[in-house]
Parts: C-alpha cells; sequence; structure tokens
C-alpha cells in the first residue's frame, strides 16, 4: 500500500503513528519541505543559536474554503506566523507544522496546501523544521486545519512592544486594508460575488527589517488582521494606556474593497488583512519611516494615518472624510467567522 | 457581555480576534497561565536565550474523549510535548498553547482544561507563554484540539539522537506498557469498560535529567507514544540502520492492561503510551543506568528488554515468553484512532 497523491484519501490509519503514517511524512511532507533539520527524523529538531533575545508565536489557521484568491490555508498558514513574529523586529528562522486532517481529504488537495506551505517557506528563507499529524473522523473537521509555531531572533537594540506607543506619536498603515477578507468572502458558499480583489497574505519580515535599519527606535508594530485596523488599534491603545485620533480620508482602500464592502454592509475598518502592518513611531521619524515603507513592493502604499494622544479612556476616534467625528470601538458582533 | 465560566458556552465571537476573544483570553487563559512573558499581551512572546543547542517540537492533541483516567486532553497536550523536547536531553523552557473550540463547547469544561494544563506546566516548571484561539462551527470540531508546541535547550556535551543506536547496544524501556491505551479506550463510549488502569501521563524531562547526570553518553531516547512500544522500536531500528532483539519476558506490563488486551483482542507492544521512555545505550552502561531509572518515580519499573543487532533489514525480532520468535514490524491497521 502506497502513498496515491493522485487519487487517495486521507483515512484513519494516516494519523495512527504507524506504517501509513510513515510513508505520508516520508511521501508528501518530508518531499516538499525538505531540510537537514527536518531529516534528523527524531520527535524534536535542534538547532544552534547565540546569546540573544529570541521571540514565539503561534497560530492555527481554520480558514474556509481553503483556497482563495491570493493564497490558500497553506501559504496563509506560513505568513500568519511569520508576521507575528516579525511584528517584534525579529528575523524569523523556524516554523513547525501541525496538521489536523479529517477522513475522507483528497491527498491531491493536501499536496496543493503542502506546495503551497513549502513555497512561502522558501521565498520567506525560513525552514519548517519539525511537524506533527492527526487525522479526526469524517464530520469532525473541515479539511484541514494547519498549527504553524515560529521562533525568531530579534536584532541587538531592538525593543518593539505594543505598549510602547507615547502621546505624540505618528500612526502609519503599510498598504490597503481589507483585501484579504474581501477576498475570502468572495469564495464562501453562500455569498459568492465576482471581484478582482486578492487577498494581501504575505511575509511582512523582509519590510520590517528594512524599516528598522532606518528607524531602529520604532515603538510599535502590528498586523491589523482578525478584527481589522480599528481592533488591532485599540489594542495598541489599551496595552500603552493611549488614545489614538485617526484621520480617514488617509486610510488607504482599494475602490473594489469600498464597494464590496458597501454592497454587503460590512466596514472595512474591521475586516482582517494578512500582508499589512500598523508602525507607530515618534513624530520626527515618521516621514523617513514612510519613505523607506512605500519603496518597499509590500509597503508602496503606505501612508500616515493618525497620532497617539493622551487619554486615559484609551478611546480611539476617527475624524470622517465627512468632517465628523467616530468613535471605533473594539469589533463586537463578528462578521467574517474563520477569515485564517 | 461578560464572561460565564459556569454557564456559558463557546460561540463564534469567541474565535472574532474582537472583544469576546479578548474577554476568554483574559478571563480563561491569562487567568490560569499566568506568567510575566504572556503577560507582555503582543502576539508574540520574547525571552533571552544562552549561546547553544535548542530544540523545537510540535504536537496536536485530538483525543477522545476529553477527559480520561488519569488525565485529560489539557494535561496530556503539555506532557506530550515537553516529552518529545526531553527525549533530546533539553530541559524544556517554554510552551505555545493553540485551541481550535468548537462552537457550544461549555466554557466550564474548557476551564477544567486549561486549569489542568496549567497545573501540568507548574509541575514541570515550563511556562505557557503564547497561544491563539480559533473557533469552528458546531459539527466542525470536536469539543477541543489543543496545539502545544514547545522549545528546550540541550546541556552542553550531550547529543542523544534516533540515528545513534549500534550493535551490542542495550534497550531499556522505563516501565509498564499500554497504561494510556487502555485507560483511554475504557472510557469509550461504545467500548466503556470497568478497570483500576489509569494514563500513565507525564512529564519525563526530570527522569531523563537524571539519566543524562549518570549516562551523558546515552544514545538514544523516544516515547513510545502512538503506535506503541513496537512501532517505536521499528523507527529507531530504521533510524540507525540496525536490528533488534527484543526479550517479551523482560517487557513490564501490568496484569490489567495484559487482560483487557486479551479481552479486545488488542497487543500490548502497538499500544500507546504518554509517560515512558525507551532509552538505548552502550551495553556497559545499562547497569548504571538502569539504576537511576529504578530509582526515579517515574521509572521504577525500569527494566532492560533487548539489545541492538546488525541487521541490514533493520528487522525489531522477539523471543517470545514460549521461547518462540517473533517479528514485531510497525503497526499496520491502527485499532485506537484519537489516542492523543
Amino acid at each position: 500500500m502506497s502513498l496515491d497523491l493522485k487519487n487517495g484519501n486521507i483515512n484513519m490509519g494516516h494519523g495512527s503513528g504507524g506504517r501509513a503514517m510513515a510513508q505520508l511524512i516520508e511521501g508528501l511532507f518530508l518531499k516538499y519541505f525538505d531540510n537537514a533539520l527536518l531529516r534528523q527524523g527524531n520527535d524534536q529538531a535542534s538547532f544552534d543559536v547565540d546569546a540573544g533575545r529570541m521571540v514565539m508565536s503561534t497560530d492555527n489557521h481554520v480558514i474556509t474554503p481553503l483556497f482563495f484568491p491570493g493564497g490558500d490555508i497553506g501559504s496563509l498558514s506560513v505568513h500568519g506566523t511569520l508576521n507575528d513574529i516579525a511584528m517584534s523586529g525579529a528575523k524569523p528562522l523556524y516554523l513547525s507544522a501541525g496538521f489536523i486532517l479529517e477522513e475522507g481529504l483528497a491527498l491531491a488537495e493536501l499536496e496543493r496546501i503542502v506546495i503551497s506551505m513549502a513555497g512561502a517557506a522558501q521565498q520567506a528563507n525560513v525552514k519548517i523544521i519539525c511537524g506533527d499529524t492527526k487525522v479526526v473522523e469524517k464530520g469532525k473537521g473541515d479539511g484541514v486545519y494547519i498549527n504553524t509555531t515560529g521562533v525568531g531572533v530579534v536584532p541587538k537594540g531592538i525593543n518593539i512592544s505594543g505598549d510602547l506607543a507615547r502621546p505624540g506619536d505618528a500612526i502609519l498603515i503599510s498598504g490597503t486594508i481589507g483585501d484579504h477578507g474581501i477576498s475570502v468572502l468572495s469564495k464562501r458558499e453562500n455569498l459568492e460575488f465576482e471581484t478582482t480583489i486578492k487577498s494581501d497574505s504575505a511575509a511582512l519580515h523582509e519590510l520590517v527589517a528594512e524599516m528598522i535599519k532606518v528607524v531602529p527606535q520604532l515603538h510599535c508594530l502590528r498586523d491589523p488582521t482578525r478584527g481589522g485596523l480599528a481592533t488591532s488599534l485599540n489594542e495598541l491603545a489599551k496595552q500603552s494606556g493611549v488614545g489614538m485620533q485617526i484621520n480617514e480620508a488617509g486610510i488607504p482602500i482599494q475602490t473594489e474593497v469600498n464597494a464590496a464592502c458597501e454592497l454587503l454592509g460590512l466596514d472595512p475598518l474591521y475586516i482582517a488583512n494578512e500582508g499589512k502592518l500598523i508602525a507607530i513611531c515618534a513624530a520626527e521619524d515618521s516621514e523617513p519611516l514612510l519613505s523607506v515603507m512605500q519603496n518597499h513592493p509590500l509597503g508602496h502604499n503606505a501612508a500616515i494615518i493618525g497620532a497617539v494622544m493622551e487619554d486615559k479612556d484609551q478611546l480611539v476616534q476617527m475624524q470622517t472624510s465627512f468632517g465628523g467625528q467616530r468613535l471605533l470601538d473594539w469589533l463586537m458582533a463578528d462578521p467574517l467567522p474563520r477569515i485564517c
């Protein structure tokens, strides 16, 4: 019984720890993720580190559908965790990959996802060095769930954290918001609509590396995923104990994302992104930072969108394009479950 | 709307990235996992390391039922990953915790699991420093799945790996086999039977630390989980390119586990363990190693069960208690899905 990647399906034996699982690992995961650390073949991977500060981050990915314009659960699962690592200024080094597979999943579909993961990891220059595979009965999963956990190294002298925003700081966004959420939504069974919007799913650590070269004293970075820009700003305001004043006219949004949001009754400020970051820095650093961001392919639509204020209530307020003031609260009811 | 741990249930909003998720994190995960690194509140946790060798390991836990004699998915998810880390001789440092929750899960049940995880981590002296929570619709999960990923530090001079078994080496097991699998099986809906067998789920790194104090030149360690002792021995034989000769009479098994296996038509050699390890060392080190194992609470039933042989076919053979020879192959058909 060999692994039939073309016509085969996942069965409970692929999670058994026995021969079928060994075949799946050898014929699929090792084949595409191949690297010396993974090939060690132990239940853990070992690597040498220099003394210094490391970071660790974890993300489960349960997105539906598994494939969407601009990406799939495989590439997303690499980008998602790399970005959480990068938001500390760290250089990501290694990823683990944990799969929960639903009995009946087509091996061809899983192969497509694994190839996409491998490509995203290679492009980002990180290695997937250990993994785990479990199988659950049909109806106890939804095709595939992927956990990735990553570690990275923070360059000396860099100290970026969500609690470092100070009144007077400038708030920047690296590009258009809402692309990921709208692209995924356009493929949902009950909603399918025509759009040219693609997910912005991308690994941001190289953009971050450029940014901290120019502004090593950067205060905060955060990628506005679930809950969107508005929720991430609220998280940062709470963590730093400050308020924020945002200028709606400054927020980059694609016309088509705006149109889709109007059609669906959604607010783009609360829609998930997977290749964007919020940066907060001292006002005097904002122009050089903006310039380096705009010179990077993943930041060419970057903009300064507001400023940090003193506010004991830690409110995020927005001057609307019509000149009014609007309170941007945390996301309450979730219009878009399973977006990542 | 606050978090009602007593009567509440998980809803899709708890995975939204918004206010409900923030309440779940604050009121449940931070409450029980509390530590300074987790409290950083960023999307990644940072920590300082010395120069040296580190290891990383990941495990998804999909065990059913969630609670079983001797443990639950919470404690198991801590022990499982710590043990994979420990099998390199490393001291585990930090864990991540990724939850996939099914809509409708009782918060009281989740709290019980989180308390158990926190207790297991504290007892093992490791910290859960970052996490992630996703929610899937009712019928797309099975209560809760937990990924844990860990990192640890390998002491200087220690080099333990599955490819280091050499002909003539001794093979040891740290205690009775099959306890975990049989205890879980006794609680399966369609099988429930009366037994006093408890899962052996436990963190083995302190036992390992004692072992490498006495025999730092230890060759291999492996915890025989899915697929049981027989499958793990085959993995090691393949990795090292050797054969093995096992003595059935030397393998510690509880009478009740043997009885349950006979009743159910199962072979204890293929039943999962969660608190046992296989050790392989040079013959001359086997007696001192056995002695230090037997002096530790998690190794008091340790035994020498066989020897490594030259064998280009990498076969694991066993002299049965009746004096015959039996080939121990890899696990083929899995009698016990979702055992961890």
